[in-house]
């Protein structure tokens, strides 16, 4: 079984699979008379011709490293934000497209304050905290039609830190 | 000066302003084989005709207890969802409109685990952290018409807890 080590969550790292939301560099606005920072409108949302926009709560129970991915999935439909609501320790996981089916996987470790926003289309792991309370604020797509392509992996892999 | 006291934050007390975004109750639905419960579209967002969902991220310097308030906000054009990113005291206040000002205000205390989505056009406290680290992930409208309405109080109040 093949074995990557996930790496740190950067902007650049992990731009051709979606955005990272964090306060990194200079706020875009000043708000609330110098009392509040504003890093606006981070992410590039897009909940196709038929959704439009929800904000729901996942609560998952915590997995281990080494975690073994048997499974990635995409939402063809819209893109998909995990915001998590405590500062603890989570993994996440992406691979481009090759021909329909995920390609060569990477893995990264986002660190206290960052969320990511997967764009449209994306294959990605399911949400993976490594520790309690593995709650996250999840901006994604509403809608009728199907929006889940799951796709079980014919040679698993091991993520490590 | 008036004084009032922050209540729990509980979506009943709530319901006349915004949505409580929490993991009470069962969740809507068990996803990722069990590992995943998800509690599915829980708030009432409204981004109006010009509008779209953005995601932004607050940094408020904390403010202290007794709370001098002598402002409130609104945003006629859109709803604004209040994402807490890590478990610190917060104060959440609110109040009914009353022609075109707000009426008597009222001050809430979420406790760990819980978000607010203020429905479109409800009067508002600036985001008021009132510990470290202050940050929030925001779920508003971005658009180009105006979407700030602020109203300076004859009489500030101040918010005890």
């Amino acid at each position: 079984m093949s074995t990557i080590h996930a790496e740190p969550l950067t902007a650049e790292a992990f731009a051709p699979f979606g955005d990272v939301l964090d306060i990194a560099g200079a706020p875009d606005k000043v708000i609330n008379a110098g009392w509040c920072d504003r890093y606006h409108d981070r992410a590039t949302l897009d909940f196709g011709p038929g959704g439009r926009a929800g904000i729901s709560l996942f609560r998952a129970r915590p997995r281990d490293l080494p975690y073994e991915c048997d499974m990635l999935e995409r939402h063809p439909e819209g893109s998909q934000a995990f915001i998590p609501m405590a500062p603890m320790r989570w993994l996440v996981i992406v691979a481009p497209d090759a021909d329909g089916r995920p390609g060569a996987p990477r893995a990264f470790l986002p660190v206290e304050g960052q969320a990511v926003n997967f764009h449209r289309g994306t294959w990605h792991g399911v949400l993976t905290p490594l520790a309690e309370p593995g709650l996250f604020a999840v901006i994604d797509r509403i809608g009728d039609t199907p929006n889940l392509q799951e796709c079980f992996l014919d040679e698993p892999f091991v993520v490590i830190s």
